[in-house]
């Protein structure tokens, strides 16, 4: 059974291809657009697919960080022919082509499609294990120092997991399609694989939903920092504004030019004035302590 | 088969077309309603269809922005006739019914609704790049220069998706019924091409998700700016009340005229005083800073 | 067929149709209790249904506001005999039983039911327009002036919407029984009215759903404007302290009695200090404002 | 048929009465442990079933305001034997039991406990007034003073609602497993009145829906209040800061120790620095409003 | 029947019994990974089942805390083997293997199965009612003396509870997997065990969405608190500007080096002035008091 695997959708070999094995044009002009949506068409000669394979890649946003990173595989597969169309530079892609090539069966395409699929979705795995990683590390730091760059890391990963979050429920829904279509590609044999990826999925679906709750509280405890240090530091200005109250007051009256201030002609006026000052001030914090309003 | 155009829902025309082809007094008052809603209703002897197709038009509020308009076309597709009821002003309609008419066979109105239903759903697509474009601009806005300007906009986004969006609906329920519903025009040649558009709509739905899931991140990020600067702007005020309390508390002492304050009467006593003030101002925001209150 | 209309279910006439058509007492005893809800329940010899039809009265609270109020119907329709209960007084209810007397069949109950509840629904429709009306208008203002008496009125329409919401669904439900329940008086003929009242109250049920929408919108609006003031009077008051500080700390210095500033004795001192302080304040807001921190 | 009312399960009669009827080990179990759970259990034999009357008694921590509280009955209804176990000091309980004996048939088992459950859940109504009542109160005092206790309350109810919701959705379940289970002891005769225990609890619970809406609406109105207020206090103080500011600066100036300034030999000096003070101030306070920074 | 318990996934002796009993090797696999989740699988030989019962260990993050462990238990349950796998240093899968030795019968490896579950389910009631513990400490605590503390137990309770859920959402699905599936090891006779676990385990994740909901109250009032202490703190500061105010003003008058100032030549001036500065700051802050802005 030939395998055809082709590194660009444009490749004039996919024309001759199509007309060869009575390829939909409707596919072809799905492989060739950017931006393909996850999807399974299955139809009486063969099964179309769009897969998107995950790797991580260096964000250029956040030098230091990796980002995940999609480059789609399409499939076409019939019952005596298997066309692949990958980015070849995808290492995530070419090991699943890899192993499919290794651990499948040339003439049974269903086998080959299972297993692509299969790795593909292992290969989630470490993205979520990526982004894990980032979360706890910015709990830990939220608590600590809590900056708007931490912000900026949960609204990025937020963003980053809605992206992947689509993927991962087209994916869901390609492999449901793949185990209830009646014409589907994949046979009695190799159902338990699918079946398998499906459950994978889920659960990778259910980490993605953790890891929107640990941001949300990331973020809640970023505002509430942020809320509580404006009240601390609201406090601090409070505090001078009860310190500086009694010696502007005081200092006030006798910096006046009148007469008939006490201590006014006293030798020791200044000290004890500033001793008067000092009590006063000591009173007053004392009162707004005592009535709790600081 | 005879297919009529009719620029207006008013025009007298359509009576004699209701009367000559049967039609329900309640569709023509739907026809002629302001405010319709996109539906299909199907009878016995014709679909009537309610669609709205998209165009983007430049927002009045908001010079230099565009935002999606709606133009409804009404459909009244009988066995042996059509008739189509949309405002030649508007560009989606016509390019869809243009589609039709050149794609289309005249004696199949299924294969025409398919085609006109088709183009309709394929031009919300650019609608929704639209959003995709200018809710990247205010997230990269929001983090640089969080103006009141950004959160206008995010909420008229807002606005304009809610409609939106009820129209996507309207329109996914409508396609769902012309699959489903015994007594459609669509037959089942067609059915794949209305099968097709479904998903597209779902699609299109699940993107405005997404975008009301980014325009609350910018929220998120808007709302928690203006705390964070909120925070920063107290902290320099209580930094200013920090470095006036010294100066107001010494000079107001030698202000006072009182006597038997040191380096009263000494040459160099404002020298030593300033520096005094200086010095203590020094540890004051020392002090605070140590105990991370500011 | 005989119709009895009773303006009030206190009306001894009632016990006496109670016993005549065997009336079941837990409908009678629904049929007079305050604050009954809108339901539908059939027996073998009859259906019983209460309606809230709704009609726009002056808001006590909001001179020159309208709000929506609900004075209950209620129907007894057996095979050849229909009673209804009706406050005389509220136009909604009048308008839909004088128009199931000119359109209905006094032979018919289940027409009738059908046209007094098909009245009933659309003349929810205002009631839902004056809701857009008002929240459109609450829009316009938040942003212009956004205050408190603009929060009650986004928390008014809240708690009228939310018991509108409940009328509705109990409505959506009762129109649902009607369809679906064997023993319902309505029979095939008068099945589609039904339905179509079904499909009016899902949409203004959605109406409903995104007015909440809008609503919340309108709120986070209001709460967002509030931070972004307090925001822009700290601001101010940060430049006045800023402006202060300087004129604060020169003239302590010069207003104390110590020797030795320089200055003290040149006839344009004062000039000299006050350039000096004007020149310090421009440098110091120039410095804040330069590490943006106003 | 005999009926045991037992007022506590721990009686040793309940151990007799359960080798008598062959009652299951882990129903006496269930029935002797604190905090059971509203459930229904149907075997071959009998029907075992726990329900959670409420009564409205003092609370405790707000003195003047009253709070549901739970006491549980336990019921065993064989088909020629019915045992309750409840506390005889609940008045719901005995409420429950009075009105079984009344209008009940010892030779009916089954319709004893319809009127139990139908009794028990009548009762429920009251306790949602009650919640009415707090949460209207809540309302209005929350718009002329927000104080923190109002907060306190909302979230004493929010933690009440929380427990009500609770038992009423085990109480749903459990009348629907009366409705739906073959094995119950309620025949068909019984069965309508289930099932309008069925949807008074679904309306007690749309009822706790719409309260918990309240209250979030309540908690809203609280937090934009606390907001607008610090909002309004820190527009006071900078106010106050606009009106010190000249006074301030102007004060100084003529406080120092400088010669050069002019009036200062003037005999009306003051008077004029007064003036120009005033007026300085005035077209500050001016300039502020009408650059809309106040 | 042979009962095979090793400590450890990784015992050699575990490969023996794989070749023994016709083990899968996808599930040895699953048995030797770190973080397995909770899942059964039922093939045609034996049912393979991973659970995780939970204990309390101390916190090492908050000393004289406890917070909930897990530590997995396999299980291969054929009908004439039972292998587990489980930690012998886990004080509950001690608890429930011991259980299922005392009252199990060696026979019937359904039973054990059973058993087990039912042990592992019931050790996790002693783990909420630990949260229920330490959620009511936390609500007593945050009005008295809201503190970023409690913040931190709030999050790290929150953050444990999504742990809890998933093992427990996990845990259900596994229970109904248990009764559903044809092929698992659970006979008939055994069913109505696992139909109490699912009860259990529903009642389980009942309580962790109660406590879900009552840490976000607990949150909102936290964050609430700050808010209002926030306002409390500036309505000091704003009472403090406001009494310093006047003592500013005239103070700044009189220490003016101007002439022609009322008093200022009086013997008694000092009085005259402070007694106005005085009666001056209680008239500002009675006005401002009445008009409400205090």
């Amino acid at each position: 059974m030939p395998w055809y695997q082709l590194d660009d959708a444009n490749d004039p070999k996919l024309d001759e291809l199509a007309k060869q094995y009575n390829l939909h044009p409707l596919h072809l002009e799905d492989a060739r657009t950017h931006d393909e949506s996850v999807m399974v068409d299955s139809g009486a000669a063969y099964t179309f697919a769009v897969f998107k394979p995950v790797r991580l890649i260096p964000d250029p946003d956040n030098p230091g960080e990796q980002m995940p990173s999609f480059s789609p595989i399409d499939i076409f597969a019939g019952k005596d022919f298997l066309i692949t169309i990958s980015d070849p530079t995808c290492p995530t892609t070419e090991q699943a082509l890899a192993r499919a090539r290794r651990d499948g069966d040339d003439e049974h395409p269903a086998k080959l499609v299972s297993l692509i699929l299969d790795t593909i979705v292992d290969l989630y795995f470490p993205a979520i294990d990526h982004f894990d990683d980032r979360i706890d590390q910015l709990e830990d730091k939220v608590f600590d120092d809590p900056s708007p760059e931490i912000l900026q890391s949960v609204f990025a990963i937020k963003r980053e997991l809605i992206d992947l979050r689509r993927v991962l429920v087209n994916t869901r829904d390609a492999s449901l399609h793949l185990q209830r279509d009646p014409n589907t590609i994949i046979d009695a044999e190799n159902q338990p694989y699918v079946r398998d990826t499906y459950d994978h999925v889920a659960r990778l679906l259910d980490s993605v939903e953790t890891q929107r709750d640990l941001l949300n509280n990331t973020l809640d405890i970023y505002l509430s920092s942020v809320s509580n240090r404006t009240n601390e530091v609201v406090k601090v200005l409070t505090i001078l504004g009860t310190v500086a109250l009694p010696a502007i007051a005081i200092s006030g009256i006798y910096g006046m030019n009148l007469k008939g201030l006490p201590f006014e002609e006293s030798p020791h006026g200044a000290e004890w004035i500033i001793g008067i000052t000092i009590l006063l001030t000591a009173l007053l914090l004392y009162f707004l302590r005592r009535m709790n309003w600081l």
